[in-house]
């Protein structure tokens, strides 16, 4: 979907993205205080991602509430396009979808689009795609889903599952309505042109094994949304409810543009970082700081832009009063760059070092979480 | 491919098909005498459809037969588009396929791309598209297949093998080479768009299997090439042999067209059809006779426009000697269209009464040469 300043579509996120306006030429709606109400109600408090508009934009999100309240339960579907290791921009909304599995006790399908990224990246064998793909799914099992209620599975390791599916959608989806949707042109492969059918199909896999419609529910950063605006436009067509989204804003980098990229290792901090790694990206990262401490003093800083001060409001500071004081330290001067990134580390450092110990045990996991055809 | 006076490609063919012309369109090479003369050295004999240039054009069908004389095994792989019942003209290219399955020892892999049809068909289902492949493999079967040396499979039940195959391919084909290959237009669902890539699979998966390249030979009739052009452009990429290809004519239309089409019952015989429907299809069909018995004894008819000479000449007649006097008792008026219909209907039955009881018997036997994936 491309713009004057920004650029959002499921392989490219360039500009500065101005996520109100994202709203509008989606076509999606934004969080609002009456769904954080309802999220209240329902689950007993608002949790950060949501007080702080991480997830900011949603579609039909108040229907998966109603269903909800009215005794039915929805299935969560997310996932991941296995590129890289998995920094901290794609843990965020994990971590938002943990929260949804646990305050609804919901099932998670966990796709991992191997076949996507291999399709996509020229360099990447499916051999590498395949190793991230596992290599991914141990970030996602460290974070504690309920092994019960969730199966993460690789497009091509599931694809006797997905295949019927997406040949369904696939039937339903002209070349012109891909291209509106992606911007394809006629170098683009074959592949890559069918290939959201893939990702439409476990929105309808619960419904398919239920043998009844399941409302479903796809917590996802907001450029994944055109695959879901097809897979929305044909639900119907197959039968099927469309699936219900809730976007989130996209991880900033460390080096102050939009997205984390795990193409610029400097951009991100991997999970599989060790501390010295992860001290220094955040030593070297972006803020908004002035060029010497007695400036910082006198004027102050710009919180708004400064990667270190959003890690914290993203992730790190869970306590809204406190991230509103570092905010105000930082404007008002009485608060250096070199305090923030220290106290960063030190909880990044934490957070690594608990998560790679998860990840370590995850590894004897696996065949819990994983499902395959065969 | 579209030319002035005709029109063949995998999904369309209409017009007065000029072979000549094809092979000079599409680029390939004529079945020569060096090459039948190649084919009696190996195997003994040239078998009818080769004698009569039935299979009519190839590409690197000598590179074949060198590897063969070298002592290097190749692989047959053929298949059909499960979009109803089997007909004779389905049979024609399968029955040409035993003789070199018999005379070469040769491995079948048996494409049944239940996709492909449900894709490009609109009111075929997956369960239509599933059953007619079912049907259509007991016609393969009862045609007498070695059970050891022969594999069946449907794509929706094999793409698990043959999915990172078609990935590879897909990978490699541009939209805009795509759509120079089969004239799709922006109307073209996203998977037809793709589906060539599944179509190629089978012809690298036996180099896969054998971790070393493998010789590969498709007999299909002639509107299947342009998926092989794919194949063949990609193989090199992908480190394999180009697949070899022996290309046949398409089996005449009772009606007078140039291919039968299961979509108009009254132009085919189906394996299907009990004895009075066949013989009242061969009653009604289109052939070179006159208006009545005395102008046709007078004039002679026109033996190369008449369904029924056709049909003794494809399938039916295997003495050349006999063919060629009907041919000639046809011309100089000696011989009336009833006659040839009552010869040619007496042969249809009986080769429909013993194909169908094999393809009963074929019913315990499927599980013999199906394979799936799980």
């Amino acid at each position: 979907m491309p713009s004057e300043e920004f650029i959002v579509t499921p392989w490219e996120v360039e500009g500065h993205v101005d996520y109100g306006k994202l709203i509008t030429l989606f076509g999606t709606q934004p969080i609002d205080d009456h769904i954080l109400g309802r999220f209240k109600k329902l689950t007993g408090s608002i949790p950060l991602m949501l007080r702080r508009k991480i997830f900011f934009s949603q579609r039909d999100l108040n229907w998966i509430l109603d269903c909800y309240e009215a005794g039915q339960r929805f299935v969560l579907y997310t996932g991941r396009g296995p590129s890289g290791h998995t920094h901290l921009g794609h843990l965020m909304p994990w971590v938002f979808t943990k929260y949804l599995q646990d305050s609804f006790g919901a099932d998670l399908y966990f796709q991992l689009t191997d076949d996507e990224k291999f399709l996509q990246k020229d360099p990447l064998s499916m051999h590498m795609v395949r190793g991230f793909s596992y290599d991914n799914a141990l970030d996602v099992i460290a974070l504690g889903f309920d092994p019960q209620k969730t199966r993460i599975f690789l497009d091509t390791e599931y694809v006797h599952t997905l295949y019927p599916i997406a040949l369904e959608v696939s039937k339903r989806v002209t070349f012109s309505a891909a291209r509106a949707v992606f911007g394809f042109d006629v170098s683009t492969n074959v592949g890559m042109i069918s290939f959201t059918s893939m990702q439409s199909a476990p929105a309808f896999l619960p419904s398919i094994e239920a043998g009844r419609n399941v409302p479903v529910l796809i917590p996802c950063a907001i450029d994944q949304d055109p695959h879901f605006r097809v897979t929305r436009d044909v639900a119907p067509k197959m039968g099927y409810y469309k699936p219900a989204l809730i976007h989130s804003r996209f991880f900033p980098s460390l080096l102050g543009q939009d997205k984390m990229s795990a193409s610029l290792p400097e951009t991100s901090i991997f999970t599989t970082d060790d501390p010295d790694e992860a001290r220094r990206k955040i030593a070297n990262a972006f803020t908004g700081g002035r060029a010497t401490v007695r400036e910082q003093r006198e004027l102050g800083g710009t919180p708004d832009v400064c990667t270190i001060y959003q890690y914290a409001f993203y992730l790190f500071e869970e306590d809204d009063r406190r991230a509103f004081e570092l905010r105000e330290e930082c404007l008002t001067g009485a608060r250096a760059c070199g305090t923030c990134k220290k106290e960063l580390a030190d909880k990044v450092v934490a957070f690594l070092e608990d998560h790679q110990r998860k990840r370590e045990q995850a590894k004897d996991r696996l065949e819990d979480f994983m499902v395959r055809d065969c």
